[in-house]
């Protein structure tokens, strides 16, 4: 047996604690389908300084809360909300039982697919919609409903789910964010009861990260059986003024990080970047018709104006999705 | 030196990475300040079954929610709820601006001292307390305010911060609660905003975890600086029915376990009980008046009536401080 040292005998046991082999590479890029433009860098430069306790702008885990709008910021928005296609699908539904629907508007055009007069019954028309088809049943029937529909609905264009309609960049972002010790929250004018039953699959976001336009509810034990019985009442509109509103009711802090999309955003993005210490605001611009859709000032949709306007001088990152994303999509799901 | 066969060195090294001496003793206790009586074994058997993914109880990680009253619950609430004597020193500061206050009760009572007269006016005097004493200034500026307060105010008999009320056998289970993936929320009758400066160092919930009464606020940009600004109307009263209504709203799932110590907890316990699969309800009845308190059915603050009598049918745990505590405050803090 050949005798070694100690000393030599420490170094290769040393080897066998810490193995030898390959030294590990540079850390995996935590956001692949970001090209490597000015967002990706002024994202990954913020999250340094803020999680480097030595940095001026370190900031402590608890206050690392990010702020993202669901529609046209994390999925597809165009050429419809997703809330919209789902509330006509439920008029079409419940038609049966409300005959008067069939010379009303907007439950008529709803019915007959007309889009140009659903858009012309402007927001009085929407609020009598999601009232007769979003309210009168419990939290719990509700969910049911949503987690029914989400499952089968496909998008018009992209056939495949609409939870399969994400950003792919957008997910990584999301991940990249936790694992620096952020808290994820979504921040949507859609309502949090047609959200929350499916943005932990999605977005890997629980149910109480989710903020939304809600309605009134009661506690009531109608027959033994406790429940939450959504009232016909829009209790917060969690849309532009609405969404710090929003925020500082469920989650009580001022977010560090900011995402949006459009002008229903500006608020939240004003309020967040308004904050003492390292903020970070960004827009998703809408520029790819090929890949997804291309849209701002003049869409009725995520219309974006204002917030576009105010994002350089307020430091606002802007982010094309034709330019600094590599790809928009997840891989396609599996057929059904 | 001395030559050592390398099996022998081995043996010795391996004792550096996995230190020999004593192996490693059964888990520590995570409650002791709990007897070993039935609350403590109902709870640990609980946590058990609902974290062992063999058990038919299992509870995957993200349903674990759990619900805890605070006053009385987690803190002291005698001989005043903590907010009613902020609201008193409130009043007492800003008397000077409010002359009218002098012959207008309840703050003449406030100002006198006059408990019987302060008790006399009810809920509707103690609105139009909290509203001129809780309402009217941002989020940001109030939260400063209870911060200051809740640094220097002390306990009249405990002689300690209303923060070092706080019961120690809860902080512990705060703890191993969260040690066994539960995510712990504070569901208050008190105001969130009133809550969420301390809670997180007091009990290690963050502000976006606390569910408690809110008033309407609106989103102010005042003189260029984007603010949240508490309206004088009440949003809700999250206390009784309003407990589940606040966890539908804020958490958006039912709690698997809940607990409370009164009646304004009934309708949390019932509903969080109600829910499939298993479920866990508790309470701290105070039965030790030489060490805190003993009150229930009589008691204006923390009235217990229907909760006790409810509790052997419905499967709530009872917890007598007297009988299951081994000590009911943390040491006694540092001296300021």
């Amino acid at each position: 047996m050949r005798r070694l040292a100690p000393a030599a005998l420490l170094v290769a046991l040393a080897g066998l604690a810490a193995p030898a082999g390959p030294q590990p590479a540079a850390p995996a890029d935590p956001l692949p389908s970001w090209n490597d433009t000015g967002p990706k860098k002024a994202i990954t430069a913020f999250v340094a300084k803020v999680t480097d306790d030595r940095s001026p702008d370190f900031v402590p885990v608890p206050e690392r809360i990010a702020a993202f709008d669901n529609d046209g910021t994390l999925w597809c928005e165009q050429p419809m909300y997703t809330q919209v296609v789902f509330a006509v699908d439920r008029v079409k539904a419940l038609a049966p039982q409300h005959p008067e629907w069939k010379d009303k508007q907007p439950f008529k055009a709803m019915l007959d697919g007309d889009r140009e007069k659903m858009a012309a019954a402007g927001e009085r028309g929407w609020v009598e919609v999601i009232t007769a088809t979003h309210t009168g049943m419990t939290v719990t029937g509700f969910e049911a409903t949503v987690t029914g529909w989400i499952k089968t609905a496909e998008h018009p264009r992209f056939k495949r789910p609409y939870t399969a309609c994400v950003y792919q960049p957008m997910l990584e972002l999301l991940a990249y964010l936790r694992a620096n010790g952020f808290k994820t929250f979504v921040v949507s004018g859609g309502t949090a009861d047609f959200m929350r039953p499916w943005t932990e699959a999605a977005y890997g976001i629980p149910p109480e990260q989710v903020v939304g336009t809600t309605f009134r509810t009661k506690y009531a034990v109608p027959d033994g059986t406790p429940a939450i019985v959504i009232e016909p009442h829009v209790d917060l509109v969690d849309d532009g003024p609405g969404k710090p509103v929003g925020i500082a009711r469920l989650i009580g802090r001022r977010p560090v990080m900011a995402f949006g999309n459009s002008d229903g955003d500006f608020e939240m993005l004003e309020y967040t970047t308004a904050g003492k210490g390292a903020r970070f605001g960004l827009i998703v611009h809408h520029t790819d018709a090929v890949r997804e859709y291309a849209y701002d000032r003049k869409s009725p949709v995520g219309h974006l104006d204002r917030a576009l306007d105010a994002a350089p001088k307020r430091g606002w990152v802007v982010t094309s999705m034709k330019d600094d994303w590599k790809t928009i999509f997840p891989p396609a799901p599996a057929p059904k």
